[in-house]
């Protein structure tokens, strides 16, 4: 058996998304190799974000500065807030860099499955932005998903007595979309949404 | 984009094996979400690994005492020494606790494929605790690849001149193996080394 400060590291570790016991033993082997080159920077930069990064108290972005770099950016059109599910989900859609308004994240989808109700959600927070600031549109850019749809119907019932436009991100063929590796959920979608070219 | 101390902290994430830049956001994303219990820990515990886990001078074991836990543990028999390819078959064996005797980490196998030659393996350092400890023993424990099994030729033509006796793990059906999901040469092997009942 390893030295107990490993087999906790390697625990810890083995609990994060997407790393089980066997790849966080490989994980931390491979930085023990390289200690200076790899292990020293990965700690630092950990322990610089840990230190550093926090919510944004306006939007729920993950940043260093307070509010985050997209809601105190002067050249965004804050009147139009694009709810996203989470905040790997506003960085895609950063990254793809299409969207030159603001973000709300909600923290989840609802989800009986999952126990998430609209009290988990940060509803209230939206309803809030609606009203004090001046918000003129709504993007609702949740998975397409039945939980992430039925989001969709909850936020657009909730938010209908606002004077706001509400609009959903458009459904059907995907860029370099292949029809005969898509589901049938997607190509009946594509079809019904179909348009005059 | 998101803050650069976390694109920092993500590309250094990625780098390790089993993580792409995807699961290092979601990893990231998921240590955010709990700061306290799980950020803080998992940057203490690393900083204790890196300050304090050592390789091992005798056998290349990564452990907090120097020698590791193994060679100093004197109920073990010196005697025996099991050659592995990594510190991650070291620990398997040891999880298995079927060995009683010490190891010797190789640091990989020969390999013309990636460059790694006799010189880049811990070979001179098994010659020398075999011409200068007391060692009757060489179970050679190294992967069943054919890199492997080059490496179990040349080390046992390598110790031919040393009164040591030399052995290699048994080859077959391993425990619970269902015949139709085995390969063909596992199945030769098997058929070729059959024993009588």
């Amino acid at each position: 058996m390893a030295a107990p400060e490993l087999e906790q590291l390697i625990g810890l570790l083995s609990k994060l998304p997407a790393l089980g016991p066997r790849s966080a033993r490989r994980a931390v082997l491979s930085l023990l190799k390289q200690k200076e080159s790899k292990f020293a920077p990965l700690v630092a930069s950990m322990q610089t974000v840990l230190e550093r990064v926090q919510p944004c108290p306006v939007c729920g972005n993950m940043d260093t500065s307070t509010p985050c770099s997209v809601c105190s950016d002067l050249k965004r059109d804050s009147s139009i807030v694009c709810v996203v599910q989470d905040v790997a989900d506003l960085w895609a859609l950063e990254r793809a860099g299409v969207f030159k308004g603001v973000y709300h994240v909600l923290g989840g989808v609802l989800s009986a499955l999952d126990g998430v109700g609209p009290d988990e959600l940060k509803i209230q927070e939206l309803i809030e932005r609606i009203t004090t600031k001046n918000v003129k549109e709504i993007i609702l850019a949740l998975p397409a998903s039945v939980e992430g749809q039925t989001t969709v119907h909850y936020l657009s019932d909730k938010l209908k007595d606002f004077d706001v436009n509400i609009s959903t991100l458009s459904r059907g063929v995907p860029v370099g979309g292949e029809l005969d590796y898509l589901d049938d959920g997607t190509l009946q979608l594509a079809f019904k949404a179909r348009r005059n070219v």
